[in-house]
């Protein structure tokens, strides 16, 4: 006879979209409610979540990898997602004939734009987050568009990666950094930890957003007092990841 | 009857006075040797060695706390010490017709000029050392000087006195950070993990000087292979006390 134990669930406050994706999310159906006559291409998966991806499919929003030739009769719009895009990207969508939506989350546009400001102001850049991450693909193409020179912006998804030009660093009058929205505080400490003793000055723009950061610290906790944790969200989704 | 072992004294490879002192000490006495009939004045002990203090006066050379009136017939000098000073105190010794030598350490300069370059940035100015040593009460009142406001500058020698204006950082749109040329590493990484999860941007220039980093780095080395180390010096000094 199997003995029955009361299981005490707990969901996190913070579960669900953040506002960004939920941002972009409901300004890609709008547009389509409200010129159902437009073809409307997402550059990407608008977020990581396959659910979502057949909804706006079923909608008739297409995502794609690569941006087709404009050859419909109708207008069409190409939505640049929350994960960003480069200027080249920007340039490629208008020389195409397609009318622009640019659904960035705010919280990115402002680390490619705070990316940008520090090698502007003269600063070795260094972008603490996935290099294959289309959200820190796009800060980094933004930085290297806006820097002297490629050598000034480099991305590094651990402290091994930095040590290994710890030469480079060391020969730099001010460091910049800036954060993928989505990394863990811990790795940013530890980055500047090791920084510290080898910079003279040092920039650091702590773009991790606030959501993220919640739900990191609340995952935290809950993991604690509970048995077993399950988080629901794409393999291929830093939130999920981290 | 008594045992005698054999005893290893080890004196530390860095021991000595640090370049701008040397710098301060060996043009005062040029300065002297070259214009005797000058009479010269140091506005507070040169460096914290009463040896040293106690030689220049053999020579002629008076510390003084403040400045005389200058009545003397003969042209006379102000030496400015290494810890520097305020605008202020530049402009009193103009103003009462002294000569006016400049002996600022190089890397004291440089922190002075790096926080007033944070104010005028825009930054909520952060000074690590001690608010009653010279060296901090010069950079305090340069920044204080190129500040909008004096409420822009504030002076922390331990993490407590920043956790008591917590909610006025949290505030602040940027952060700037220097230090004390002679503080420890250590404080500086212990600040900078504290203000990194509550702040949006920092700006840090690391103005601990390199013979001071040489120096404690070496004390450590030597007090954990030692049984017993002395540390000769003036309770005055940071150098000393840290």
């Amino acid at each position: 006879m199997t003995q029955i134990t009361q299981k005490n669930i707990k969901l996190a406050s913070h579960a669900g979209f953040c506002y960004g994706v939920k941002r972009a999310v409901e300004t890609t159906k709008r547009l389509k409610c409200e010129s159902p006559e437009k073809n409307i291409y997402v550059l990407g998966e608008l977020i990581h979540n396959s659910q979502v991806i057949k909804e706006l499919e079923d909608l008739g929003i297409l995502t794609v990898e690569s941006l087709p030739e404009n050859t419909q009769q109708s207008s069409s719009i190409c939505i640049i997602r929350s994960h960003g895009a480069s200027g080249a990207t920007f340039e490629e969508i208008k020389n195409k004939g397609y009318e622009l939506t640019d659904l960035t989350c705010p919280d990115v546009k402002k680390a490619q734009n705070k990316a940008i400001e520090l090698v502007r102001s003269g600063c070795f850049l260094i972008i603490l987050g996935e290099p294959q991450h289309p959200e820190v693909a796009a800060i980094e193409a933004n930085a290297r568009q806006a820097a002297f020179s490629s050598d000034e912006v480099f991305v590094a998804n651990n402290i091994e990666a930095l040590q290994r030009i710890e030469d480079i660093i060391k020969k730099q009058e001010k460091i910049g950094v800036v954060v993928q929205t989505t990394q863990r505080l811990e790795y940013l400490k530890e980055v500047l930890n090791w920084l510290l003793p080898i910079s003279r000055e040092l920039r650091i723009v702590n773009t991790i957003c606030a959501s993220t950061s919640l739900r990191m610290n609340e995952a935290k906790v809950l993991a604690e007092e509970s048995d077993l944790m399950i988080v629901v969200g794409s393999k291929k989704s830093a939130n999920t990841t981290h």
